[in-house]
C-alpha cells in the first residue's frame, strides 16, 4: 500500500512507520522536519499536500497538538488553538483527503485517553480527543467507495513518561501502540475508536 | 434556587422551566425572546448576562445550535459554526459563570445523543456533542467551592419527532426530558453525561 503518515517525526509517527516496515510505500509528513510538510491547521496546506502526494491507499494521521493547563487558565486563545490544531487539523486531513484515497482506503487519527478518562488540566484536550472520536464514529457512515476511518486512543506512551521522569512500566511502548493503527490500516473496521 | 436557565424558550428549556416549579427563583435567558438576553457566540454578551444575573445557584443550558448535513456539504464556516455555537458557546457559559455560581453551585449543559450514536448528516454535531462531554467529565474534577457540572444527552425528543412529521411515541417527552435537569441541579454527582 501506499500510506501517507502525517506526524511521521513525532513518538508514534515513528513507531507507526517502523511498524509498518518495508512492505509498503511510506509517505512521510510532518510539519518541519520530514520530506513531506503540512501544516494542518492551514487548509491551503493541507491541499498542497495532498497534490504534492496524489493518491494513496492510507491517511494516518500522528499529529495535532493540544493544550495542558488549569482550566482556571486556559483562555479563549488556548482553546481556538487546541480546536484548530489537533481537532480540525485532523478533521480537515479527512475532509480534503477523501479524493486523494484510492477505493477501500482509510483514514487513521489519533485521539487520546483523556478523552474518556480525565485528569486535572486536561479540559481542553478532553474536549478535543472527544470530539474527534465523535467525528470519527459519524464520518464513518458517510464516506463514499468503502472508504474507512478509524481513530487510535493511546494511552499514556511508555516514552513518554520516562521522557517526563516517570516510571515507564506504567505506559504502553510506542511500538504498542502502533499496532492499533496498523489495525485499523489493514483490517476490515470503520468508526471505531482503538484504546491501546 | 435562583437559578439561570440560557435557552428557556426552547423545547427543552420551556420543559426545565416548567419542571422546576414554582420552588426556586427562575431566570429565564435566551437569545431574542426571554427576559434576559445572551448571544452565548460573544464572550462580552455571556459576561453583561452574568453581570445582570448577579450570583445564582445553578445555570442550565439547554442552548446553541449545530449544522446537520452531509459530511460532503459540511464547509469550514459550517464547523465554525458549530464549535462557536453549540460547543464553546456552552463551554464558555462555564468558564466566564464560575465566579456567577454560589459554592457547591452546579452547571448541566446540554450535548446529545449523537455524541455516540451517529447517523448519516451528524458529523459535526456528533463532533460537537462528544467534545462537550469530554468537556464536562474533565472540567469536573478543577472545579472551585465544591462547584458541579453534568451534561444532559437528550435522545430524540417526543415534541420535535412529531414536529418532523415522525412517530412521537419513538422518542422521550421534553418533560421526561427536562427530569436529568432536575437530577444534575439537585442531586450530588459531577462530571456525569446523564443520557436520556
Amino acid at each position: 500500500m501506499r500510506i501517507a503518515v502525517v506526524g511521521a517525526t513525532g513518538l508514534i509517527g515513528r513507531a507507526v512507520v517502523r511498524a509498518l516496515g518495508k512492505g509498503h510505500e511510506i509517505l512521510e509528513v510532518s510539519h518541519r522536519k520530514a520530506r513531506h510538510r503540512v501544516d494542518i491547521t492551514d487548509l491551503n496546506s493541507i491541499r498542497s499536500m495532498y497534490r504534492e502526494l496524489g493518491r494513496v491507499d492510507a491517511v494516518v494521521s500522528a499529529a495535532g497538538a493540544a493544550k495542558s493547563a488549569p482550566l482556571s487558565q486556559l483562555g479563549e486563545a488556548d482553546f481556538e488553538f487546541c480546536l484548530a490544531n489537533k481537532l480540525m487539523g485532523q478533521v480537515n486531513l479527512v475532509r480534503l483527503g477523501m479524493e486523494a484515497l484510492n477505493d477501500g482506503g482509510s483514514f487513521t487519527l489519533t485521539s487520546g485517553v483523556l478523552a474518556q478518562k480525565p485528569m486535572p488540566g486536561s479540559a481542553a484536550v478532553s474536549l478535543v480527543n472527544a470530539g474527534l472520536e465523535g467525528f470519527v464514529r459519524a464520518a464513518a457512515l458517510e464516506l463514499p467507495r468503502t472508504l474507512r476511518i478509524n481513530c487510535v486512543s493511546p494511552g499514556w506512551v511508555s516514552e513518554t513518561l520516562a521522557a517526563m521522569g516517570k516510571d515507564p512500566s506504567q505506559g504502553i511502548p510506542a511500538a504498542v501502540v502502533a499496532q492499533s493503527y496498523l489495525a485499523s490500516i489493514e483490517g476490515t473496521q470503520s468508526g471505531a475508536v482503538l484504546s491501546v
